[in-house]
């Protein structure tokens, strides 16, 4: 835990929060916390700051809490995946986390078992607290937003645009063996730099297919919802891995593609 | 499975191989392969080519198989990784084969719990089906190198000159709090080819850190035999999700870093 996340309820008037239960055992027995040092805090949803351990007496831990003014910005890359099956998809929802996203769809699609829709791990009392865990690992604040359908036409024909407007939308899928050599390849950044061009945005979505890949009909209704295909290379990765691996792939190229777009949108409007 | 991986013996003098088993089964079963079909496979450790399917009588495939000449490459990066508790590390085989490893040196640390090391994980019969799980996923045919060491200090002195010599050695270390903001960043293949400089080489070795980092003295001796630090930003990664990251971001930018430097060295002999 780099970063201990509190509900804003949790923080009274005077700045203070009273922490019982399994968060002060970890902070006694595991963090060793001792009255007079300094925690890094946050709230859910709000901002970063720091909390002085006051007391911890009577299994109770004790800070007086500093946040800053600032909120934290939400992560500017959003997930769009495929629903993988249930321990996978337990295992997932942390990394995710950890790794940064503003909001995780998940959907139905044509090599989805049905019956993945009825697991536990969908339920917000099972990923919440993975979330969490994966946001306190990583010194976030900002939970994911999460939205689950069952039927991928309706998501992105009805849905998917009061979801995600303006920005980039990219669709992961192995070109496998006709992907250029990695000497000849050029990156993803400059791909991804190519595929943006003038219209990219603020934020990007990153759609993932199940194992087995996107159906041909599924690629053709991405393309005609303006998602632009995006690999890796020659190696196709069990879609967990390749979710991890494009997500930092994405967060890296990120700044630098949106922040390019931002200037060449300012020089057009001079 | 996007490559069937055979033994260097299974293909007779003819060019025939014929298969019973798990693996005709998930032919016959899974993949319903049918007389006259080709599929893509490959020779452990050797090249690539197409299986004919001749038959699938008696529980058994027989494949005409055609090997292209040249034997596919050894991925030119290699992983250190300080060994993960054995459930983590049973899940990384085959994320790591896919993911394309050269070598995979497992090592001690201060942080790893010496129990970590009896388990059945490190078996050879446990990991190389894990490791041919990954490579048939990925379309590779070369084992990862794997060596297990139980002293970081012997290992960093005395052995990995021999297991790795000339080529760029990186010390995955989170910076955390202290790293420049996402828009600051100059990305990972930027700071790759700055690191690298003159002295990369054609190989990458990529260090990672068991849960709770490295140790301050550890940092040192990784320091004093080469290392250079790098890191993924802000965000905080649990070591496994931190292994698949930086492997991704790493085999992305090293092609062209690798190529940069020998065009480097051609330049300077001329």
């Amino acid at each position: 835990m780099n970063l201990l996340l509190l509900d804003p309820g949790e923080i009274d008037a005077m700045g203070l929060a009273r922490l019982g239960g399994g968060r002060a055992r970890h902070l006694r027995q595991v963090l060793k916390v001792e009255p007079g040092q300094d925690l890094r805090l946050g709230v859910v949803d709000g901002a970063a700051g720091t909390g002085r351990v006051l007391s911890t007496e009577e299994e109770h831990v004790v800070l007086r809490c500093s946040l800053e003014a600032r909120t934290v910005p939400r992560p500017r890359v959003d997930v769009l995946l495929a629903l993988p099956r249930p321990k996978v998809m337990r295992r997932l929802w942390a990394q995710l986390a950890a790794l940064g996203a503003g909001q995780i769809i998940l959907t139905n699609a044509e090599r989805v078992e049905r019956n993945y829709f009825d697991t536990h791990v969908l339920d917000p009392d099972c990923y919440r607290p993975l979330l969490i865990e994966g946001m306190q690992q990583a010194r976030d604040t900002r939970v994911p937003l999460v939205s689950i359908h069952r039927r991928l036409k309706v998501l992105l024909e009805d849905d998917l645009d009061g979801l995600f407007g303006g920005g980039l939308r990219l669709l992961a899928h192995p070109s496998g063996e006709n992907a250029p050599a990695p000497a000849e390849r050029r990156g993803f950044g400059a791909t991804l730099s190519a595929i943006a061009a003038d219209q990219a945005g603020e934020r990007a979505l990153l759609a993932i297919g199940p194992e087995g890949g996107w159906t041909p009909f599924e690629r053709q209704l991405f393309a005609a919802h303006r998602f632009h295909p995006i690999d890796m290379g020659r190696r196709t990765l069990r879609s967990d891995t390749a979710c991890v691996a494009l997500l930092a792939l994405l967060h890296d190229a990120w700044p630098r593609v949106a922040a390019g777009y931002a200037s060449h949108r300012a020089g057009n409007v001079r």
